[in-house]
């Protein structure tokens, strides 16, 4: 039995018999040769389906293949140049897992409305794919950033017994019988509590506002970065704050290009985020305003 | 003007004169020698005062000094093999930053209860910082483990629509008129349908639990990490949920064996956490159970 691989492991494995799972993406066929573009959501990988060389189960097998039908292929990994990650499977087998009939998000165009309510379908199409990723290197370089500068986690509580900001904005929970709670909208007299404990600290967790709006891009809940330095002036919050978006801007350059690439980003204003940034006094602006 | 550092990095910096800024944990003197123990957060260090070697204005600061007193301390860094850190500071200059009376929390025992009620002070005690310190070391072990692994962090929603696990354990919220949310208690269908998407992924977040209880010890909110992979079968998350709790275990012994031993921690047990784990299957579990 081959062994099996995600499909981001397979350049190592050139000239070897293989076993993929994943779903199908697209698929064409010319009548002697087919293609089936798998994915398994750490990449996509082209097998090659030659008629006359497979077993006429593995053909009829292509024949029932639907977007999203989830398949196990066998096959060898062969270079190619061309081809995305710079290998294609020569398939010797082909097996479907589970049945995909009538996915309802095809390569047309949809409403963003559409697109909502199938919000968890919709999770599977490359762009999301890509902002998934790089959201999550955005978030690991957060995190590493603190932690390489010895920062100290601190999660702040969620359900507050005391008002942060403005009443009207809070979401309300009723505690047992001990009265009201409320969903914090911020961490910030946690983590500047902590920071007189252990000098650099920040929290990174989900924060709510019960803010009435009619958009789609107002959140009632959103995670935030908040970190506290005791000891530090404006000066080092400053260098901190210009530190901390280069190296997330950096991470995201180096480790998610193709990602930044899928998604269509230009790529030039973002290389260009480089410390110390321009600095203008509160003066100068309010002089500049003016 | 001598460079300002944390008390951690003092050791690179043995022979020169350096300012600290932080807390005083401990003082004790002797009439003509006098010591401060600073805490900065990162470490602490010993401050040795000798009187006839001070400005008059110094020697009578230290006379000043109550626990947590916040304070600026000048002086060179000399290694001495017995100080905690391998160096102490023999000052040249101590300046008061704000005075603290009456601290709450003192060497002696104090119950819980009182410790609760001044938990943004007892943070700053020798073995809560450990504690901290020790979190803060597992959870980002805990998401090195997985981004290593090429998992994709999905942050799940808290305020949710649908019902979980029991509508009795649930915290209900008002969303505005569109009828009640409920506060998470897994993000699990979430990460099932990501799965099928991004391939590994976990999520790691709070979670809420509305059930009643008199102990300290049950939580209504907890921090709980879920990860999903498309394809597992049993035995592979098996090997998975070793190498997750051996990583973690591994990294805490690595990095924080001084917070461990702060807490009076025996490592022996902790040691042992490698894998693979011994394995018993369920009808071999069912059968000694009887």
């Amino acid at each position: 039995m081959p062994e099996r691989h995600w499909i981001e492991e397979l350049p190592q494995h050139a000239g070897e018999t293989v076993v993929v799972r994943g779903w199908v993406a697209t698929t064409r066929s010319s009548g002697k040769i087919a293609f089936v573009v798998v994915r398994d959501g750490t990449g996509y990988l082209q097998a090659v389906i030659s008629k006359k060389d497979v077993a006429p189960e593995v053909w009829d097998a292509f024949g029932k293949l639907t977007q999203e039908t989830s398949l196990e292929v066998t096959g060898s990994v062969r270079v190619d140049a061309r081809a995305p990650g710079g290998v294609e499977l020569q398939t010797s087998g082909l097996e479907i897992i589970g049945p995909s009939p009538d996915f309802p998000i095809t390569p047309k165009e949809h409403g963003i409305a559409y697109l909502f309510e199938h919000r968890h379908l919709w999770l599977r199409s490359k762009q999301q794919v890509a902002i998934a990723r790089v959201r999550h290197e955005v978030i690991q370089a957060i995190r590493d950033f603190f932690h390489q500068r010895h920062f100290t986690l601190v999660d702040t509580p969620i359900l507050t017994g005391s008002i942060g900001e403005h009443a009207g904005t809070l979401f309300s929970v009723d505690y047992f019988d001990l009265g009201k709670a409320y969903l914090a909208q911020t961490g910030q007299l946690y983590v500047e509590a902590a920071a007189a404990a252990l000098g650099k600290v920040y929290c990174f967790g989900p924060t709510f506002r019960a803010e009435k709006s009619k958009t789609r891009r107002h959140l009632t809940e959103f995670w935030m970065v908040e970190p506290e330095v005791a000891w530090n002036d404006s000066d080092a919050n400053m260098r901190l704050q210009e530190d901390f978006v280069s190296y997330i801007v950096g991470r995201c350059l180096e480790q998610r290009k193709q990602d930044l690439a899928e998604l269509g980003r230009d790529l030039t204003p973002l290389e260009r985020v480089q410390p110390p940034f321009h600095r203008i006094s509160y003066t100068d602006a309010a002089h500049r305003a003016q």
